[in-house]
């Protein structure tokens, strides 16, 4: 497997400007988008900084910024929230236009960057580059969170949490059978939001059977391995539910798993949520015949300024648990131990 | 281009069985997925008696049918409702399990048909077959009408309007943007309901601008021909609303509109429905990154043993006017000619 690695460098970060917020991060979550754009699958302009959930302490901000002040404990947002877009103004919308997500420029809105090392320019990530002390970012992209959170702890409510619950809350009914295709953190977020839904069976797939005990506690019902089954993983989940499950979450980023979420879907209400970020010009190929009897289809991205600050305030009041979904800490020199770990597919 | 033909042959109709109907057909609409079948686009069993939206008269009953009696008015449904199977029973569920449409078997629910030729067997077409003088369907799937319908208007009622209709009710909200590609009868069924829905603005794609007057004058606000645009005409779509459409609708059947009209969608809260009912074993092909922002994408097939004799009601009482979606009127002998004038694009 090709493979990018990290390189530790003493890079500039240039102070925030007008609307810019440069914080000081103390806890950086990692992401499969990371994994993927380290294996060359996701690409975004290099040589970048990656990291994208990041939990932080505010260290200056440029001129106009009102909503955070230095000293502030922060979480930093993938995907911002502009509140002017046709986006963040529909009660539907959840994906802010403001910054160009997708395909990523690796740039400030205003078409710089404020890293450089020796003089050469490095490109930020998603608006916000978390592998590093210091980062610069767009106001839109930050909010203030309690005082008291533990910031080794919340910084995964920046990404992976609300990705996972954003896409079970407001979707997933009391009752309602659910498959999961990926037992990572994303998919691990979504089986406990599908839990606390009152989905009545949950479903977890993984090739990794070392997380079927931990997915069970977490509310997996039936855990299978597609390696270990004689047909299709979908065949086996429309078996096991008569027709197909009500709720069907991809939480990997592969085109296989993509499809094979969508026919476990039951063929008339059953809804399939996309999670996982596939690589880069990647082809979702399928019958179309399988959306006629009334399948839905349906991808679900973070997003959340407003949304994200509350759910570290509902960890706080013991609401949410998040800590499960835990499952190593390294110091950030380690960082490529972590990914090791991670591309192995232990967590 | 292949194509096959229709030839008048005399047939034997068996009587029904137990829950069969047996009908005399009245009046019978054309539809896309006819022609699709004609061209050997969509593969069913053959020879077939096709046409699946009818209007007729009960002639016989089979043991234990209630719901009808000889001399009833009724519509006949290509898709039923059995009431029993987990879609009929899920409030959501709008595509009845119980006969197999997809792909169509062209036989009753026991395995055999109730069409002979000289000995032959001849094939049903989704339970329905209505280019017949007699047809023999399941009693859950056809349904009374009013006995004062017009039978050479209603007709119609069975499947081109409910499913055009179907698509729009209870998804387009007021004051939204629409685009309908193909503005053939269901694309028009989809205009009429999107302007009865209180959409701001519905823009209507076709290459054949003869139906533009006409479209204009069902409800649609611009008319595009994509062979007359210098680029894809999504976007152009996507330029004229800003960031896309809320609401994109494909009545046509074909790949490359099925992308098309997603890519038409606001990336945010944009909502793709495919009604079009594209050839046998084709592939829906796009990047999944389409999704991810928050694009729905969902197909609608028609459906109701309820709903559809409720349609009738309507149309009686003048709440809804589905007369211009009927352009030409044929004797059942000039099928043909009918489907020539339809292969054409001249409707």
């Amino acid at each position: 497997m090709t493979t990018l690695s990290f390189y530790l460098y003493k890079i500039e970060v240039d102070p925030p400007k007008p609307g810019e917020v440069r914080i000081k991060i103390i806890s950086s979550g990692i992401c499969g988008t990371d994994k993927h754009i380290l294996e060359g699958k996701d690409k975004v302009p290099l040589p970048a900084i990656l990291g994208h959930e990041g939990a932080g302490i505010v260290e200056s901000i440029g001129e106009g910024v009102t909503s955070v002040k230095p000293g502030d404990k922060v979480l930093m947002f993938p995907v911002p929230e502009c509140r002017e877009c046709s986006s963040c103004l529909h009660p539907k919308g959840n994906f802010c236009l403001k910054e160009k997500v997708i395909p990523p420029t690796g740039l400030m809105l205003d078409g710089t960057s404020r890293f450089t090392c020796r003089g050469r320019k490095i490109y930020h990530l998603y608006g916000t580059s978390t592998f590093t002390e210091y980062t610069v970012v767009h106001e839109i992209a930050v909010g203030k969170i309690d005082d008291g959170a533990p910031m080794d702890r919340v910084c995964i409510i920046s990404c992976g949490v609300p990705t996972g619950f954003g896409a079970v809350f407001n979707t997933v009914t009391p009752g309602s059978t659910c498959v999961v295709f990926g037992l990572g953190g994303i998919g691990s977020a979504v089986v406990m939001a599908c839990k606390a839904s009152g989905a009545s069976r949950i479903i977890g797939v993984d090739i990794n059977e070392e997380k079927f005990p931990w997915a069970r506690d977490l509310g997996v019902t039936d855990c299978l391995n597609p390696q270990k089954l004689e047909k299709p993983v979908q065949e086996v989940v429309v078996e096991m539910t008569g027709n197909g499950v009500d709720f069907a979450f991809e939480a990997i980023g592969l085109i296989d798993t993509m499809v094979g979420a969508l026919e476990s879907c039951h063929p008339s209400y059953g809804v399939c949520v996309i999670i996982g970020v596939a690589p880069s010009n990647s082809q979702l190929i399928f019958d179309p015949l399988l959306l006629l009897s009334g399948r839905i289809l349906k991808g679900g991205a973070v997003g959340g300024k407003d949304s994200i600050p509350k759910l570290v305030t509902d960890y706080m009041e013991k609401k949410i648990n998040t800590d499960p979904l835990i499952t190593h800490k390294f110091p950030f020199k380690s960082i490529n131990k972590a990914f090791e770990l991670f591309q192995a597919g232990h967590w």
